[in-house]
């Protein structure tokens, strides 16, 4: 696939630092970055993939000090011909580079450009290029695995021979209608059926993959609960804590965009609505039944905490039954935290031996047992699935594995209304395209206008 | 010189992007980074200055595909051997790597470790290295220019070419000295005070020219002072807002660090405590004297702004009259502001012929006029030094100046109460001292720190 113009972008993080880098792609890449040097020929007669540092120059002023690497198509991320520029990273010269380039015919590159061009001219398949946004964002270990499993193809792979198994399929319905017009009918459906049902729980799997898929991406999410004074924010601070000491060690890398996460063995954990939880902390906290019941609604995972050292297994009985409606325990796990085991001689009795709930006893403000509630935690994820390469953790190939699901469905339906064959085969055609557009085979502009208008920009 | 560990940092903006860059530097930067590839050999193996493309692992999970390039010492930014390694620019990425090159005995570099390497190894002198940090934090057009001057050397000529005369100076004194000691006396100290003359008033022309330079480096102080209600917050929005736009056009370059900044030019203008004037828009405005006090104190241009359609002449001057004693117009550039001309029939005549204020006539809320601001604005800067090369930016330097000026006063003082020439001598190698420390032939752990101390990281 050619394009007609040439794209230009800053690819390095926004802002002020040591370096920056700026990449041009499209077949006019070189000529146009040639007209930032006063020495243009020694970059013409350069050599792919090696660095060499030019001056670039507006008129007469110097601009910057560069190094400069050029990257001959095929062999590039785009397929087209790359120009990489490391400038020093201030924003004007940053600026003033792009602003070059735009002079002299380059294009302003749209978000997730680089990559589109790269998935138009078969470097990448659509879920690798969906992996490599994927990749930029991982936060987590486990994330980040999900992503570079999908970038390698694992997830492409399965997908492809999930359309062969298919494509099988309407081989069979074909022949069955290839004798159906010469008005043999085959009785026996078997062979055809027993695929079909294959094909459905392979689908199934991946569809119920997509929750726990989505949620090791995003994060898991977490509510903390309980009535005022039971030392929410206490556990809050020590929930993240740890974790900010971790990451704060490399400077450069402070994880403020990812605000009330934390990390447990690779896999993230998100707290919801805990802008409640620090405004508790000016006594003006309340029980705030309708913000708890939606902070509930969103969560995986309720920490319910009770102050054991003034609560009685009764009343915490009498809450728990008054939640009973908004927590849904087969979807939702709910941890019981009884907190301020400090302020007791010995545990209650009646607590530990209370089975049927995962509890857990500490004190937040002496940070007494916290590691309880993250083993608890952890318990909810599966580490076993973690490692299937092929989870589903895209939203976009979910919808389009549960329209395939619905399919499949209307094929059952039709098998058992014994409708005629020639009417089944659309669905199955229906199925092929979908499976189409997950890969990337079948694509329309508004598929990739959607799925790369979500990318970063000088991606 | 040689360091004993290998240093690493991320040299790209902090936060996502598509790519970021991480920097190896040290003498066993090779080996230390050969570790994170399975395919050690083919990185051992490899030439100066070529790009190629590795996979890093921990352990057997892979990591990232990045593009890594070997720079042989010595012709490198540090003088040392260097690898610079451009991965998937997501933070667990970034962090990762940099954890993996630790765990392989890198450390992680200090602020300014690469330039502090540089300057040692004799790469940069110091006012270059000082040019790279001036360099990247730049915002503006004249800012770069100071910057990229400096960094080119022309700054660090013109102090050599007065070092060699302070040299030839102290040959002159030593001369007289020989003399003396035959007790020869020399009545004729004219070509020695003559030559000190020359020297005073170069000088003086450098710590002069500090005003001008560090205001252009670090941007004009403009405040914007009035009573409440004449329009101060919409002329605060109308001189921000077409500047923004301009730098909005190209995304990733939002402006977000250099708030209520301006650009004129090239020349960067900066509002003071315009937090005043936005919070002025809930209608809690006063006039804030204590406040306006303080603005004008920091302020080198002051935008006085007056609603000309409620206002004499006879109140204005009232007014100025009362902040007199605050504004030295010698110093400081005062600009009236006549406002709301939208609001009169015709402009008043006695504030047209009011000759000896620039005053501007202007609409801020129909955006009337408002470059006659810009061009009062820019009247206060002198066009001619901007292009001088050999301004003084950096407020180390102009320390240093500034005691070289107090010993040439000494000297002079000396010659005139007849102090014998060699305790003036005395003087004389101070400055040449002084001069060392400036261009770092003389450097102490102090000076390093405090220099380099400044530096982002990964610089």
């Amino acid at each position: 696939m050619e394009f007609f113009d040439t794209i230009c972008s800053i690819s390095t993080p926004q802002g002020v630092g040591a370096l920056a880098v700026i990449r041009v792609s499209g077949k006019e890449a070189f000529e146009i970055t040639s007209k930032l040097f006063k020495d243009a020929n020694d970059f013409k007669v350069m050599l792919s993939h090696f660095v060499k540092r030019f001056d670039i120059y507006e008129n007469d002023n110097l601009i910057d000090q560069v190094m400069v690497v050029k990257h001959f198509a095929p062999k590039t991320y785009t397929g087209e011909d790359v120009v990489e520029i490391t400038c020093h990273g201030s924003i004007y010269i940053q600026q003033k580079i792009i602003e070059l380039l735009l002079n002299n015919c380059a294009r302003l590159a749209k978000a997730g450009e680089f990559s589109m061009r790269a998935f138009l001219n078969g470097k990448l398949d659509l879920p690798q290029a969906e992996a490599v946004m994927d990749l930029i964002e991982s936060q987590s270990e486990t994330a980040h695995l999900l992503a570079i499993n999908q970038l390698r193809g694992g997830f492409s792979k399965r997908i492809k021979i999930l359309r062969n198994q298919f494509v099988e399929l309407a081989a069979l319905m074909e022949l069955e209608l290839d004798f159906s017009e010469e008005n043999v009918e085959f009785a026996d459906h078997s062979q055809l059926l027993s695929l079909l049902r294959i094909l459905k729980n392979e689908v199934t799997q991946l569809t119920e993959s997509f929750k726990l898929g989505n949620v090791l991406k995003t994060g898991v999410p977490v509510a903390i609960i309980g009535k005022p004074n039971v030392g929410k924010s206490t556990l809050l601070n020590c929930l993240l804590k740890d974790d900010r000491a971790i990451v704060s060690h490399i400077p450069g890398t402070t994880r403020d965009t990812v605000e009330d996460n934390f990390t447990i063995d690779g896999v993230n954990f998100r707290l919801i609505d805990t802008a409640g939880i620090r405004l508790a902390e000016d006594e003006i906290e309340t029980f705030g039944i309708e913000r708890t019941f939606k902070a509930i609604d969103k969560a995986d995972v309720i920490l319910y905490l009770v102050d054991i050292s003034e609560t009685s297994l009764e009343e915490v009985e009498k809450e728990l039954l008054f939640l009973e409606n908004e927590i849904d325990f087969i979807r939702k796990k709910l941890i019981i935290v009884a907190n301020k085991i400090d302020q007791l001689q010995e545990l209650p009795l009646q607590f530990t031996k209370w089975n049927d709930y995962d509890i857990a006893f500490i004190s937040a403000k002496r940070n007494v047992n916290i590691d309880d509630i993250r083993d608890l935690l952890m318990k909810h994820i599966d580490q076993q699935e973690i490692t299937d390469t092929a989870l589903l953790t895209n939203i976009r190939h979910y919808d389009i594995m549960l329209k395939i699901e619905e399919e499949i469905n209307k094929i059952e339906d039709a098998y058992e209304q014994k409708i005629t064959t020639d009417l089944i085969v659309i669905h199955i055609n229906l199925i092929l395209d979908y499976l189409g557009q997950i890969t990337g085979e079948i694509t329309t502009d508004e598929l990739l206008n959607a799925v790369f208008g979500r990318f970063c920009i000088g991606k």
